[in-house]
Order: C-alpha cells, then sequence, then structure tokens
C-alpha cells in the first residue's frame, strides 16, 4: 500500500500491523488500567478493538476503537458454562471478533479459565491440534524459558505433549526471538529411560520426529532446570505444570521474604539490607512478569494472551503488543508447518481436515 | 530389665534402643565422615551396625558394631540389577541384617536408587502396602512440611497415594513430633473439583475413609503450599512430587544467588551484604536439609533413611537418630494399624495376609 503523505507531526508510529482484540475486564485495577495498557501499545502503533464497559474506558485513541460490553465472566466459577450461556460478555465478543476475521489475536486481563473457554468454544483449535496449551516464558533472569502447559489440560496424552513440543517452539522463534529453541522434556531425571509412562512414550516419539530445524530437541530436562538454561522451551501435561510454576512462585516469594526477614533481624542487618537495596531492584526488575506479556494460549486457529489479573498498564500494552507480533509473525501458520513436516498433527477425515486448515 | 551398676563416667548415655543398620558407603565425604556421625550418634546412646570398608572406617564407639564391606554400588547405573547380583554389597549386607532383625532400621548414605532396591527387595514391603514412597520432610522455614512420594515411583494409582497419605501421616505424628498431621493432595487447584484423573479419584478416596485421629485430610493443595503452611503432609506420585522437589532446589538457589549477585553489583550494595550476613546465616541454617536427616523411606517391614551423599557427620548421625526414633515409636506398625482401621491395606489371600503381617 502506497503511504500516505504524513501529518503525523508527533513522531508516533502510524496504526498498522495486525489488529489485536483486548477484553478489558476481570483485571485487578479495574478496566481504566487495561485501556492505558491500550494507549501505550496504541502509541507504538498497534491496532486495537476493545470489548469493556465504555463508560470506563474514555475516549479512545487513533488506533483504537471500544465496543461497549459491560458484562463480565472474569469471576465465574464455571467458565465453560459462563462462556456458553453469556454471548455478551467481553470475552465472549471478543473472542468471537477474532473468529470472524475482526482481529488476528486475542489478549484478556481477566480469568484463565473464561479465556481458555471463550477461545477454545468460538476461536477454535486449529487444523490437525488436539488440545489447546497456555505457554509462559518464565521471568528467569539471565535464562528464560518458556513452560507449557502450565494449566489448559489437567490430564495429556501422548501426541499432545508431542504437539505442544512444536507450539511452544513456534512461539519462543517468532515472539520470543529464539531461533531453532532447544526443548526439553520435564521428567524425574535426566535419562531417557527416567521418567512416568507418559514422558517415556513422548520422549521416544519427539526423539524420532524429524523436526527439521525448527526445535532441537535435548531430551529429558529436571525441574530444576527450570532455572538452569538448559532448555528454552519445556514441556509437560499441564496438571505438573502448573504445579511446577506455582511452587516456583511459592519458592522464590518464600525465599526474598525470607531474607528481608533475615534483614529486619538486626539494626546492622537492617542498614545492609538499605544498602543493598537499589541493587535487589534490579533483580525484582528481572523476574517482573509483565516484561513477558502473560501466558500464551496456543493451539487455536489465532493466537491468545492471558495476561495476569495483577498487572498495571506496562503489562497490558506488552500482551497487546507481543500479540500483535504473534500473528504478524504467523506463530499459527508456522507451527502447523512444522507439525505437518514431522508428521504430527491430529489424523482426520479429509473433508474435515481440508474444511479446517487453517487459512492463511 | 534390671539397671547394671553405673560404670559410665562420662555422662553419656548408654547404648539402648532399636540397633540401627548403617550403609557407610557412597557418601560424597567418604565412609570416614559417615562413621563420625555414626560416633556422634552413639554418643547420644544409639546401637549401631555399620556395613563399610572397615579400613577406612577405624575403631567402633561403645555401641557399635562394623561388619567389612568394602564393595560399594553406589555408583550403579542400574541399581536393581546390581543388588540382585551383589550380594556382598554394602547396602544388601545392611539391608539384610534388617530383614534378619539384627538391626531394626536402615540408614544408608549412598545412592537412593540403591536403597530402594535394596530396600524392597530384602527387607520387603510391609504387609498389605502396594508400593513404598520416598518422604522428604523440606526445609521450610516456619512451617515444615513433609513430601511424599519424591521418586520412588514414577507411576502411582489411586490406591498407593491413599496409602501414602497414612504412610506420611504415621512418620510426621511419631517421627517429626506433628499431633494429627493435616495432609493434603497436592493438584492444580485447591478445589475438589480441579486435579487429574488420579488426583480426582485420590481425593474422592481419602475423603471416605475414615482417618479417625490419625490424620486430618484438607483436601487438594497447590504447588505453593509447600512453602504455605497449609499442610503437614503433602501427597503426590513420584513423578510430581521429584519434579516439585528440584524446581524448589532450583529456584531457592537461583534467588539466594541472584541476591548475591545483587550483592556485588557495586561496593555500596556489598557493604550491605556484608552487614547482613550474620542474619542471612540463620536462614541458610534454617533450610540446612541435614536438621531432617535426609529421605524416609516408607512401606517397607522396617523404616529406611536415604541421607544425602553430601551431608556432613552432622547429617549422618541425625539420620540415625531419627532412625531409631523411628523404629522405636512403630512408625511401621502405626501405619498398619491406621491403614487397616480405614479399609486402605491391600486385600490379599487370608493365608497370605496372616504371614506377613509387620509382627511386631
Amino acid at each position: 500500500m502506497t503511504p500516505e503523505p504524513d501529518d503525523n507531526a508527533s513522531g508516533r508510529p502510524r496504526p498498522d500491523g495486525p489488529v489485536v482484540a483486548v477484553d478489558a475486564n476481570g483485571a485487578d485495577l479495574g478496566p481504566g488500567e487495561v485501556m492505558a495498557g491500550v494507549a501505550l501499545a496504541a502509541e507504538e502503533g498497534a491496532r486495537v478493538l476493545v470489548f469493556g464497559p465504555a463508560r470506563e474506558l474514555g475516549p479512545a485513541p487513533e488506533g483504537v476503537t471500544v465496543v461497549d460490553a459491560p458484562v463480565s465472566i472474569a469471576k465465574a466459577a464455571d467458565p465453560v458454562r459462563a462462556v456458553r450461556s453469556t454471548e455478551d460478555a467481553s470475552i465472549v465478543q471478543a473472542a468471537r471478533a477474532v473468529a470472524a476475521g475482526e482481529a488476528e489475536a486475542l489478549v484478556c486481563a481477566g480469568s484463565t479459565g473464561a479465556a481458555v473457554a471463550a477461545g477454545v468454544l468460538n476461536v477454535k483449535r486449529g487444523a490437525g491440534i488436539y488440545r489447546p496449551a497456555l505457554a509462559l516464558p518464565l521471568p528467569v533472569p539471565v535464562h528464560p524459558v518458556t513452560l507449557l502447559d502450565v494449566g489448559a489440560n489437567a490430564d495429556a496424552r501422548r501426541e499432545h505433549l508431542v504437539q505442544f513440543a512444536y507450539m511452544g517452539a513456534a512461539l519462543a522463534s517468532t515472539v520470543l526471538g529464539v531461533q531453532r529453541p532447544r526443548v526439553g522434556l520435564l521428567s524425574n531425571g535426566h535419562e531417557a529411560e527416567r521418567g512416568s509412562a507418559l514422558v517415556l512414550e513422548t520422549h521416544a516419539a519427539l526423539a524420532e520426529h524429524d523436526a527439521g530445524d525448527f526445535l532441537e530437541f535435548v531430551g529429558n530436562v529436571e525441574g530444576v532446570d527450570l532455572v538452569s538454561g538448559a532448555a528454552d522451551v519445556i514441556v509437560t501435561d499441564g496438571f505438573t505444570g502448573n504445579i511446577a510454576l506455582k511452587v516456583m512462585e511459592g519458592v522464590s516469594q518464600a525465599t526474598v521474604g525470607a531474607i528481608r526477614g533475615a534483614a529486619k533481624a538486626s539494626p546492622v542487618a537492617a542498614a545492609g539490607g538499605m544498602l543493598m537495596r537499589p541493587a535487589l531492584r534490579g533483580f525484582r526488575d528481572e523476574i517482573d512478569p509483565e516484561r513477558q506479556g502473560g501466558a500464551y494460549l496456543l493451539g487455536l486457529r489465532r493466537l491468545g494472551i492471558v495476561a495476569h489479573g495483577r498487572f498495571t498498564r506496562a503489562g497490558f500494552a506488552q500482551a497487546i503488543l507481543r500479540a500483535r507480533l504473534g500473528a504478524s509473525e504467523d506463530v499459527v501458520g508456522r507451527t502447523h508447518a512444522a507439525l505437518a513436516q514431522a508428521g504430527a498433527l491430529r489424523v482426520a477425515p479429509a473433508s474435515v481436515a481440508s474444511a479446517t486448515v487453517a487459512g492463511r
């Protein structure tokens, strides 16, 4: 397209690239904070379609369209039922906008359960994909690693985990900037013969597939490898992944808390803690989960991102920019192509398969 | 028994209580360090039967008998095969001494795999027990919690996890001093309806059983509850337990390391770190794994403890004293009685069942 004459005196990039649909309900700080994040992303040229209570969202900046959708199901006890029964919920409307092609990626600020349910029921699974997965780039200093599934499915089969490996690698190479990601399989030992029955089967399947230059399967990794840098992507079922993640959060907070407690143990120690504060702030910034934009919902026909409800505007802006990047880098299409090459797509009747191929 | 006239001028307690069999091979610091731990335990009145290289163990203090057993299989790649094929291995001889009634508990300093294999093959499972489990009291400040299984079995069924709950509670109440332990089931959510298929089944079974005053089932707990104090005992399969434990170790070390790194970031921060050092030492002591004696091998006809290979003499002494306590408090018999009351023992043909009841 021919560039229009530049009347943009502010130096801000023009709105450009894929549209991102945002559900503004569910954030701890309210829809206004999400909208502030939308505005920050718009300053970077993001095009955004926001679903939320228009009254609380205020005026839309350039590149942003607000759809009044005040109904929230972010706190629903049964997200699947809520998604099915609440057509006007903001997350449902946002997911439908993505399904209809009005937007190319989905970002939500509220409950993971509602986002997964709305994604699966409305955006729907990608062609040949068994199950979606939630992938979380862990805020590990020096050695970033993406863990999936962190909780979309409590139980998994071998063929699911094999697909998760490719889905995670596609995310890492396009959105997180890791070339030919090293993918590890979470187990209770590094050796190929260590693991649950599920892990043994999955290990054998991943070792057999030809992943070409798409990913490097580095075999089994252990719990400690969440922070060791042994892999760029770590694959596990949603039960184990959720537990690993929660242990990580709990232990990290408890350790920092204990050290903070130690720093209050005596006036001398307190003085020491005060002197260390600026250095510790750098560490805290490094492990700030807002830097990664949230958890990535993979395996649907479009990319989704579930920002944490606790995020501030900076985190929501990051989620939108990452979603835009994932859409323009075609995470979904690349995942499909790599799975097809590896022979790891779900086998479906030919008519269904041709009808559901992600048409990009 | 009538007390003998006291000619013990040192004021040390006389050797008394159950004999503990110790495998002195496999420790990183060598058999001599294990023997130093034996000597410390003997000073507390422990009676110990030590299997290891007599040449390296030196003279036996009062209450201690050394059996020359220089052959070690602590580094064997296939522990089960090594246990079967190496009759004179120190761990095999120690386990056989326990099986023969020459000692009432087993402590080993070497490989977990060899200890589990020697225990299962020689000491054998307790009456009505499906599977042994490894239980580890986690070195969590303020909120100690025992996690099991941390790796004896990679896969588990509902009836195994139910028994683990009782085995862990028996350990906590007798050896760790927790009255009516609160037992939680590790899951990806607190709600009873959250979890893998295995967890859902196990939750229902534990909620149904009548545990009397033996334990309190507090339902599902999450990864963060390893450090929250929500339960005294946390039950899971050996695959998940191993991963949770390794994540905990890795994150704890990485956090402390990052803070140490931050303390070196500038001269001011370094001064602060120096001032905090004494307070941090207290924290380090609290999370010292040697204080708990090691991992407890439960579900056999006698109690076993696998001390960490990295331990010093203090840790080995603690393992021996804890093993003695567990034997005199009858962890095995109490576990059996509670499982019988709850109707959770393995059902076996009557003749076999009566022949294998732990005869205490």
